[in-house]
């Protein structure tokens, strides 16, 4: 068969995973945790539960295409009009449509190098010309980001706290930034680890679109949320925005599981504060156990932590792997000594920790 | 925003559907039934029951991107290899991306009249030419279809059984067919209501594939095995294909709640045994109460029916919705006069049947 896109040979070819399950069978292994895709490592809460309990028993039923009682739910919450929202299958789905809506052969993308794998796969797709900016020190470099715009730049992608480094840019950066881009040029921010920033100069970008209307933003119920298996994320735009990539979106995209969840975790904050203290103070162990080692991190604000290992990061992976520990080498992302792990919790950080300390 | 795709505004602005109990407020109804979306009336078996009871206590992890344990059990149940296999967020997910990876501008797009509105809405916003075929007496009209194949022709979509006819077409006109169509065009049967096909001269499009290697076929577990608010789907094809699929969608496409419920349904083949047979009486139960009545229909090899209810069937479908039926009318589809019901559970159709004969 022709394909019709040239740029989809450009995306390596899709090689499937192994579960835990199939790692533990063929390292012989009789546990093994996973530190390596930033999830929150808490069950959800017994009121999210059995809003799935109850949902299973209509799963027979197609689920509601305009998410509506979700979107009632989350637009009071934020105090916005329920029409500025989208669902996604996952937030990547809305960085996928975005460029699907936005950006073709001819255009420019601007996301950071390293950066989150969905915004260049689906800027490669689309035929657009990558514009890839280096962290300085871990950080969104926006000046030199801002310096790559020019007439044909369509989507700029800020991941805010970062993925890989977990820093973020403040709101005095991102009203610097907004006042000299395009009215054309969308900016897109990637809010995935949101629910875990505690910092008072956290941009408020909710609030920056109503001056910007070129602003968007997406957040999921993937993280701190603790709904990573059941795809839901959202987008937050303008009415015009919203309408273009809900044109394009399939109409049952987000299921009616993960909708009944997102509700009921909605619905229950205090559960989710308890888990933000957990993480907190985990986050504080690994960071002195990391001292207490002579090993340099970046402080993060997020629920994972980007750890200079030193040396060969791949082999510390293999090592800690071999151990049963699987966390994120960096070193593909282009972080030669890296390694990125996500906050567990308090045994699983305890014996990566341990682990680690026998490696190194 | 400027959008990149011309299309985007050819397909209708979204609105949002209420749910039934939004209806049931509005309408000032107790008891409200949908006999709409050809869904499966009846509850999940106690076995997925169980095992979306266990997949949810560890939604907090990210689903297998691989759909590993469910590409096995489905490999081996459909004996064929698993890197012929794709899943999808529902089948209508591996509609959208054969378009992305097989047609562009400049193309054409081969489709029934009326037919399944996604192939339509995919093919609008690739921007390739569509040609849509009238059916003839409710039939897929092969040899029409086949005239409209040029050099630039990419795809051609064949719902078998056909949505909303509830017909099919058989292996011969299947076989006669393929074998004047050109290879770079890929032929897509869509056998969404394969499962409640009962007849033996229904092709063995698996088979097929292996002589015609532009061949696909999708199918979903949203119908005869009640997972539709779960969203998950299949494509069979060559693994060329399915190379250039994966490639286009995104890691986490597939929920694990929709994995797992659809691995403990391949696993009970007896519950889903029961409920064919329950459809197939419940089939033959409308047929009766439609020839009572003098009231024609065509038969029908799906769980769904179409009805020639004459007149005025928008007012039909207003009155059924008055009684707090809701049903589809057909004349938005171009088919003036007809409603397509959907086979319920025995009391579903016992209150069809009343308040239809109470309009009529």
């Amino acid at each position: 068969m022709q394909v019709a896109n040239p740029y989809i040979f450009k995306i390596k070819p899709y090689v499937p995973g192994k579960p835990i399950d199939e790692v533990k069978r063929e390292l012989g292994l009789d546990s093994v945790i996973k530190l390596a895709s930033n999830e929150n490592p808490y069950p959800p809460s017994p009121k999210v539960l059995a809003a799935m309990a109850k949902a299973g028993r209509e799963i027979n039923r197609y689920p509601d295409g305009g998410c509506f009682v979700l979107r009632r739910a989350l637009a009071k919450k934020l105090n916005i009009d329920d029409d500025h929202l989208i669902f996604g299958n996952g937030s990547d789905e809305i960085i996928v449509l975005a460029v699907k809506a936005f950006a073709a052969k001819g255009d420019d993308i601007i996301i950071a190098k390293p950066s989150f794998l969905i915004y260049e796969i689906a800027s490669i797709l689309s035929g657009a010309r990558l514009h890839q900016v280096p962290l300085k020190e871990f950080r969104y470099d926006l000046e030199a980001m801002k310096a790559k715009i020019n007439a044909r730049t369509r989507i700029i992608f800020i991941g805010n706290p970062d993925n890989p480094a977990g820093t973020y840019v403040t709101q005095r950066q991102v009203e610097n930034f907004l006042r000299g881009v395009p009215k054309s040029t969308l900016v897109f921010f990637d809010e995935a680890y949101f629910e875990y920033v505690q910092a008072k100069d956290y941009p408020d970008t909710l609030n920056l679109m109503k001056k910007y209307p070129n602003v968007m933003t997406i957040r999921t119920f993937s993280k701190m949320y603790g709904l990573a298996g059941l795809r839901v994320g959202y987008g937050i735009a303008n009415r015009e925005i919203i309408d273009i990539l809900n044109r394009l979106r399939e109409p049952f995209n987000v299921n009616s599981m993960a909708q009944a969840a997102a509700v009921a975790v909605l619905g229950d904050e205090a559960y989710y504060r308890r888990i933000a203290k957990e993480v907190n103070e985990q986050r504080q162990y690994l960071y002195r156990s990391f001292e207490n080692r002579g090993i340099s991190y970046e402080i993060s604000f997020t629920n994972f932590i980007l750890v200079h290992v030193g040396g060969d990061s791949s082999q510390v992976a293999r090592d800690l792997l071999k151990r049963g520990v699987i966390i994120r080498d960096m070193a593909v992302w282009g972080l030669k000594g890296y390694i990125r792990v996500s906050i567990g919790n308090a045994s699983e950080n305890k014996r990566f920790i341990k682990s680690l300390g026998e490696i190194l």
